[in-house]
């Protein structure tokens, strides 16, 4: 019979490998193991390494901790935003090698699995209407230019952002988040 | 014996199919099958999917033929960055499943294979060089602020790409690459 405390201890393990190691690098042995479970087990849990991959990805988005920055209106929204790209900058350590799990599955996976390709979009539009509501906020008291439809502009920041993690995961350097920080803060959201 | 059309035959085929699929969900019998060779001759020519996959890289970054467009000095060093980047967004089809090979590979394999992570940070320096160099001119003739340095500014407008081309993928929707360069030419580049 499934344990719920033994999927959810499946599905945190396997965020966390599939996390490191990609998806298609991952057997549903390795997370079977990594949890501590027999490998039959997983099964009584998840339909799917596909259905856990998705599972994966929402857990993830939520704990995006970063996003309840957004909402603290006792920051000016400029300020905001700064905070919540630096506590995601603070989250990533080194080598840098893990990535973002949204970007690395969105790499991998969107021609192999309709399903994770469309909870990725989701988790990705959530993020980006959290965002977006801070720019309209920050245009609405002058502190950016009305130039700009607020989703375009967050989606581009979000895009912005995961080009960089993504380069700091291939040179093992945090450099490439250092510049989007101070240039996305000089140049876009300004 | 290794003959060298079956050699540029796999190459070519293996490349097209890894951008395809990726690293992982690709088989070395799916690659030979693709060049219309038997799975053994494979390995006349390469001893590992591996170093295919560190050939496409390089094949894939060789070919990128929009870097000679940043060479053509008879346009001016913005008109020419543009041109560049159009001409990527041109070459992306609907519905922009592949990606940028460079893109997928750094997400996918950065942790797994340290030949083609290599691989991959080797293109996208030679590009951010090629990029600089136009940048650094852009500032030279005063139509680009000399505030920041340019292969700092040319490296984030290529992860700003690299984040719009994978959105781009798993929304199978141009409007990321349309987004990037309204805000790039009119924000970052400007």
């Amino acid at each position: 019979m499934a344990q719920p405390n033994l999927r959810d201890a499946i599905l945190a393990s396997g965020l966390e490998t599939l996390h490191r190691k990609g998806f298609n690098a991952t057997s549903v042995q390795d997370i079977a193991e990594a949890a501590g479970a027999p490998k039959g087990s997983f099964y009584n849990h998840f339909s799917s390494k596909e259905e856990l991959g998705a599972a994966a990805v929402e857990a993830y988005a939520a704990k995006m901790g970063q996003l309840s920055l957004l909402q603290d209106k006792t920051v000016a929204p400029l300020a905001r935003l700064r905070r919540h790209f630096v506590a995601l900058a603070e989250a990533a350590r080194y080598p840098y090698d893990c990535g973002c799990l949204l970007g690395n599955f969105g790499a991998e996976l969107s021609g192999q699995s309709p399903l994770i390709r469309e909870r990725v979009a989701a988790a990705l539009a959530h993020w980006a209407n959290a965002l977006a509501a801070v720019v309209e906020e920050a245009q609405r008291e002058g502190a950016l230019p009305r130039d700009r439809d607020p989703k375009t502009l967050a989606s581009f920041v979000i895009d912005c952002w995961e080009g960089a993690v993504l380069r700091a995961k291939v040179e093992r350097d945090r450099a490439p988040l250092d510049a989007f920080l101070a240039i996305t803060f000089s140049k876009v959201l300004a």
